[in-house]
């Protein structure tokens, strides 16, 4: 029941390039704005008090990835839920004792073995774990059956490349960057309009999912308005892996028609453009929502860390279209242009975090 | 939620010798009964009558392994529940739309990426899956939650071997045998004792899990009684495995020691022990209970199906004890033992097929 979309979990396993062990710089995202959603939820939840008998409460992370992250965002609202379910159960005696059910949602090639194998031992008497396969732009739940959704660090990954960007007939051809860079007006409105798309079926299909009264906490990085990619220290990072693969081509190692050929599919939004998508929904509530800067932001990341989160996160798209081989070359020549040519987090403008809490009508 | 207990999955991943190419002769046996499944589900279930506003079904199969005959399995489930369905809609105007969830249930390491990744493209449009990690010797889903559950051919495999088998000074002790085929008295009254622990806890874990008025369709098999397991062909199989393993021991391989602290957590029981581990149970009604030939029983199976067969389920178990460079091996010379010394199957004792389905009161 999911619709088809391109498909590039992180990379799986939990070897020195794996996601497992370069997940920090989102975990710092996860933990820097987590206590005003548990604020939030001690505060409002009010799904306890609508069902006293509720038997079990059950919490979806979508794009869960491998872990660690999932366990700590999942750990800490059900921290919380139990907190209040507690408070409650003190003044209401009809209150029944939960049992909490947590749904791991990713794509079907995301690696859910090794995520059921490193979940922490203590999670087992905390909750039932179960693997969702399936993209979360569709439908991948029954109706009415989630409490609480949350996700983390996803919806920048867009179901799809806009097909006009590879399109060398377009205007919004986006000639050999392989980013939406916002370097080029009309490849910036391309990758736009999907994602408005994109977060459109998103929140269509979790309306669906989640019961009335239920919370979807939505975490991820946008742009402030006015500012472009290629003055971020990550966008700079991605027009350097581009000027790697080209150098790659001269070299012979891949050609100049694979990079015509190749676009990320991810969209970082201006803050304006993410409330308007979110805004257009009409099943939701806007209970809350906030732009803060991320934790490390203004922190000069070491040249290794950040070649092993983007070797974490890009590889498996990389891969796809270049073959498998060109992976260990183009982060060790990333490598080397970043230590030639460090990245100045001083002089680079920030991109943002944003925060927020949905409620279904 | 899981007790801690041995975990040997089958054999992972789709190459010649995974689980997914070798499982053909436990298919045989699951098409040999789901008519009669069928028809009782067809004529007896009543959730749907008791609950007109039940907007998901769910289905859960417990040790599902990877395919595909857990796929179908939960089709032939859903494919019946739809036309009963149907049939009430048409009775009663207030039946609401179904969605149908299977929870795919197997051990913790069972290779659940191949499973998701080899489901049937239709599936997905029939029901939403998800994986759910864990012994089923233990809760793995919330109290209430399944409508029908369904286990094909697992509950042979214990949560454990018995200590005293592994122990030279108890009468219990299985010498150099590796499985329990009915040769030592003591051996058998041990794994007998284990193997009604077991079913008690698998069950009272069921019939938490379960609604009331839910179903458990349990299919495994068995001996008759007087029936031992050095009689029937798949006991011969084991006892041939063991004899290669002596062979080996011989050369060098593995030795003497190893073997004698290695036997298979497996029992078949005899269909009054069975029986009476049923009805010991007091939390659900015998709704059928048949006791029928496997479709194949009588077919001269070919050397290499067995070979396959056997090496699909038990490379991960004797990796585990004897190490990964043994199996080839071990399989070569069973191979050759099989073709020097080919079973006789006529001659064979027959092991049985049971068929129970379950009531939740």
């Amino acid at each position: 029941m999911s619709t088809s979309s391109q498909s590039y979990p992180m990379s799986g396993g939990d070897d020195q390039h794996s996601y497992i062990h370069n997940s920090s710089y989102q975990k710092a995202g996860i933990d820097g704005v987590q206590e005003k959603a548990r604020q939030y939820i001690l505060e409002n939840l009010d799904l306890l008090n609508m069902n006293p008998n509720l038997s079990t409460f059950t919490i979806a992370d979508f794009g869960c990835s491998i872990g660690p992250n999932t366990f700590h965002a999942v750990q800490n609202i059900i921290d919380i839920v139990k907190l209040k379910h507690l408070k409650e159960s003190q003044e209401d005696s009809r209150v029944a004792p939960l049992e909490f059910q947590v749904y791991f949602n990713d794509l079907p090639n995301n690696d859910f073995n090794t995520l059921f194998r490193t979940q922490p031992p203590s999670s087992k008497q905390e909750y039932f774990s179960v693997g969702v396969p399936g993209s979360f732009y569709g439908r991948v739940l029954p109706r009415n059956s989630i409490h609480i959704g949350n996700t983390s660090f996803t919806t920048h990954w867009l179901s799809k490349v806009p097909e006009e960007v590879c399109d060398k007939n377009s205007l919004a051809w986006n000639k050999n960057y392989i980013h939406c860079n916002n370097l080029i007006e009309e490849v910036t409105e391309a990758y736009k309009v999907q994602f408005e798309k994109d977060m459109g079926v998103f929140l269509k299909a979790r309306a669906e999912e989640l019961v009335p009264g239920g919370l979807m906490i939505t975490l991820g990085q946008c742009l402030p308005d006015g500012v472009a990619m290629y003055e971020t220290w990550s966008g700079i990072v991605k027009d350097t892996i581009g000027d790697c693969l080209q150098d790659m081509a001269t070299l012979g190692v891949t050609t100049e028609e694979k990079i015509e050929m190749f676009n990320l599919p991810v969209y970082f939004p201006q803050v304006s453009e993410l409330k308007g998508a979110i805004e257009q929904n009409i099943r939701f509530t806007i209970e809350m929502m906030e732009i803060v800067s991320h934790p490390l932001e203004a922190v000069q990341l070491s040249n290794n860390f950040i070649t092993s989160m983007y070797r974490a996160i890009l590889s498996t798209v990389i891969e796809r279209h270049f073959g498998g081989s060109v992976v260990d070359e183009l982060f060790r020549q990333f490598a080397k242009k970043l230590s030639e040519h460090p990245i100045d987090f001083e002089k680079c403008k920030k991109q943002m975090v944003y925060h927020i809490v949905l409620k279904r009508k």
